[in-house]
């Protein structure tokens, strides 16, 4: 089993909210609500964890509400690297009417300063060494720039490490100049990060090979329910996952490149690391929330996974 | 000064939520968030504390989301005799659009089983004997009965202690029985409390003396920007407040009822007394949020105050 960091910069504490109908302008009752600890970092954590992974989460945590973050953090046995920063982590309220409708309402989080980047960055020296790879995953908090990101991933690759990044925007754009080692955009975000509207396929593999020159080592593309499509230096493959029934999309981005790390970091076949992870994902859709509670319920789901090459490559 | 224990049975994270619009069914972005300890009680010991008294709390605080109370206790200097309950406080979400429309998500809040109750109860034996009065305001979780908040009044009155209660509904109407040292319940909760639909200024003057007879010494029964009427044995006074611009309600009656007790225990006149507490009502009613932080302010509102006697008396 490997050791793996992951660092989220821009965690959230996730507030659901389920309420008969949302009435603006007047005092509604909602007859269930629950706080959980989130964030792509903490996400993808939670999901290595349960595939058997010892793992360190860091990031910046608001020091003002880090009970939910300490707790989760407790019970996994994940060893806290987070650096805390004055003010209260962002939370995102999901509003849930019975009808179906889903309202979200996401908080700004708190600005983090130059004094916190510069203690998460030493920090990470002390720390990151000794992890089999670094996951980088989410958005930037107010404060933090583009060029920072970059810059602390060509930090973490000097140390020799692994990073794998899933961010979008400008971070994307601005970060993979650095070269981590995997990157997990889905088809949108690639574009918009090579500046394109669109990109077909075509584009998406020649894409992945500039990046493959560049020094980007695994160009993992998400396609939603049509699969991924996964360029490594020299292979590359397609997936589909089984047709499932959708009960939340809310991790199953993380679910993959969970999924991904753990096949690529226990020296799995391409095609067989590829299937798990789209099989976790799917596992992921069928479910509010995500994660493994059940591994009986993966083997048929990897099974119902269709593994291609992709011949364009 | 005095030594005050206020319970709270019900309290809230309450998370202000600042957006442009409110766009049901979308993802909204809010420019400022921010939660903060809740409560009635919890909000009347921090006025007790602003005018230098030495408060307890206590009351049931779900243990999953405990930090934002911790903090207001250390920070105020409270003596925590909360009882912690498995799962979370609930969160109350005020959703505060820039042209001004409010709308409110009140949390459930967690199930309060017998085995906490008791242990309130056990835990009030030990620590409420010592305080010159106990106040127990605002609502009553799920899983506790009006009947079990009069036998919890009836316990404290038999520990000798004044009782302030300040709550409504059925909790009102049973826990009365219990003959509290003082209520504040507004005219609408009054009336309600007596089953009636509305009470003349009479009819209050009426149930007043009938409460006397009972046992209640104090109904003090505020009317909002028309004042408030407070009835004692053989005293009866009314205090109209200045007008003020109302930047927002939200404590005024807390703020109240915390002036009320300060005068009471201070022994101050009775004329002084109403007069104070409802400069300390309209103080409330100037700020976003309540309390004292500027008792320069206080004087002026003080020397606003008309108090006349009521002549139904």
């Amino acid at each position: 089993m490997a050791k793996i960091l992951t660092l989220t910069l821009n965690p959230a504490l996730d507030l659901t909210v389920r309420l008969p109908r949302l009435e603006a302008g007047q005092v509604n009752r909602s007859d269930e609500m629950h706080s959980h600890a989130a964030g792509k970092g903490v996400n993808v954590a939670q999901v290595l964890a349960d595939l058997g992974h010892q793992l360190t989460v860091s990031g910046f945590l608001g020091e003002e509400n880090l009970q939910a973050f300490e707790n989760l953090f407790a019970r996994r046995g994940f060893v806290d690297a987070f650096i805390r920063v004055p003010g209260e982590t962002r939370s995102n309220i999901k509003l849930a009417e019975h009808d179906g409708r889903i309202t979200d309402i996401n908080g700004p989080g708190p600005v983090v300063g130059a004094v916190a980047q510069q203690a998460l960055l030493d920090r990470l020296v002390q720390i990151a060494p000794g992890h089999d790879a670094v996951v980088v995953a989410g958005s930037l908090p107010r404060g933090v720039s583009a060029q920072w990101l970059r810059e602390l991933i060509e930090r973490l690759n000097g140390l020799g490490l692994k990073v794998a990044l899933d961010t979008s925007g400008e971070a994307l754009r601005t970060a993979i100049k650095a070269n981590p080692w995997l990157i997990k955009p889905n088809a949108e975000e690639l574009a918009d990060a090579l500046g394109c509207d669109v990109l077909s396929h075509e584009a998406q593999a020649q894409a992945a090979s500039r990046l493959h020159a560049q020094g980007v080592e695994h160009v993992v593309i998400s396609h939603g329910a049509e699969g991924v499509s996964w360029f490594a230096v020299g292979a590359a493959l397609h997936a589909t996952p089984p047709k499932v029934s959708v009960a939340s999309t809310v991790g199953a981005g993380d679910s993959l490149l969970a999924g991904m790390l753990h096949g690529l970091l226990s020296a799995d076949t391409p095609e067989q690391t590829l299937r798990t992870a789209t099989a976790i994902a799917a596992l992921a859709v069928t479910q509010i929330g995500f994660g493994i509670h059940d591994a009986a319920r993966l083997a048929p789901l990897e099974q119902g996974v269709r593994v291609r090459p992709l011949t364009e490559q």
